[in-house]
């Protein structure tokens, strides 16, 4: 079924917490810097929700723009460039019968957009 | 109404031809390599659109992507990166009396994704 | 000597002042989100520049990063994403007979990373 | 050491590999796109790999751009975005005493830039 099997030496949750950071690393570096503002920050977020849902072995993912602070265009330059602090994130990658829930949030205390594995586990 | 008009030492028209140049590099730079399949290629397409409409002078944007030979997600691998030549982009900038249509097409002559001006003109 | 000539229906001036801010567009664009601390800056710095380089019509290009309170990997997470209020840019764009000097730089009054034209002028 | 720990509920070899894919995706999906031909991509390869030493645990990084039929700038146009299946990578991440091997490359066989795990072991 996985026809890229045979380049991996490891077990499932291992591939599947790997599938995972891939993930994340593709919301962050591929959409941060985008021009955002209080008109395209839902569509935004659907937008990266459904270009991770096409990527390998993801089952779900949400995202959410925090749009406090956001313009709403008062003047041209009204908007501001995505940052990972206005991010936070849930997935959830299925690799055969392996599942993990992954995600990243901003923390304040450390000033860092973290990026976490909540948890893993068997299903059928 | 320009508050970063003294920053500048041009015409009407070269500032809007600027402007031009900004959204098309911002385009191509920020989303080539997104993930893309037939399921999220017009998402995709509406969000980039709406994106750029946030930036300065914007008066309209339309972004086609080439769905020719996308993937249907028939196995896990079945979809492609965002490239330049995918895209067919065009845009109105207005900048006080000036108005520019541009865009983004690709030269299967050249193999370039060329960007253009195609009209500027004063308006009222 | 332009083979996409004909694709343009504007002046040198106009055409030029188009490429710069491309080139604009594409610095941040491309670079926001790159892991950068005070070991890389440098380094970073060159790559863009010579990134840019390659692109049409640049005649130079200087990129300086803003250093204060880089990281200095004291633990693991001691490193920033790039922001564009961490750029400075000048670029010096040739196009036939025209030379435009254009730039970036943050503007701390309006909490804006403003891309601007100093110069246009006519050259041998 | 790791401030983060306490956000993981998996063991060491799991969050290894998913540190491992969060480069291989900030690799692909921060550089895919840039400009580059044969003056600069010696200095790009050097500088991804660099940006992505900063990251938390990579122990190494290695980057190789594949540079045939990149263009000598014989004329403005003569230069390519990077693709990813310009890319071949091999890094080493190291999380407490797990290392893991894992790489990006391309198979032309299925048209697809795959990331893979080589190796996971325990070290002292």
């Amino acid at each position: 079924m996985d026809k890229f099997r045979n380049f991996f030496n490891c077990s499932d949750r291992e591939r599947a917490a790997f599938e995972a950071g891939i993930k994340m690393g593709t919301i962050f570096h591929q959409f941060i810097g985008t021009p955002v503002s209080s008109r395209n920050a839902e569509l935004l977020e659907r937008s990266i929700e459904n270009s991770i849902m096409v990527q390998p072995f993801v089952k779900s993912c949400t995202v959410r723009i925090d749009k406090n602070g956001l313009g709403k265009k008062k003047d041209q330059y009204d908007y501001v460039s995505l940052l990972g602090e206005m991010l936070e994130v849930s997935i959830v990658i299925r690799y055969n019968n392996v599942e993990v829930r992954a995600g990243m949030d901003y923390s304040e205390e450390h000033n860092y957009p973290i990026m976490f594995i909540n948890e893993i586990k068997e299903v059928e």
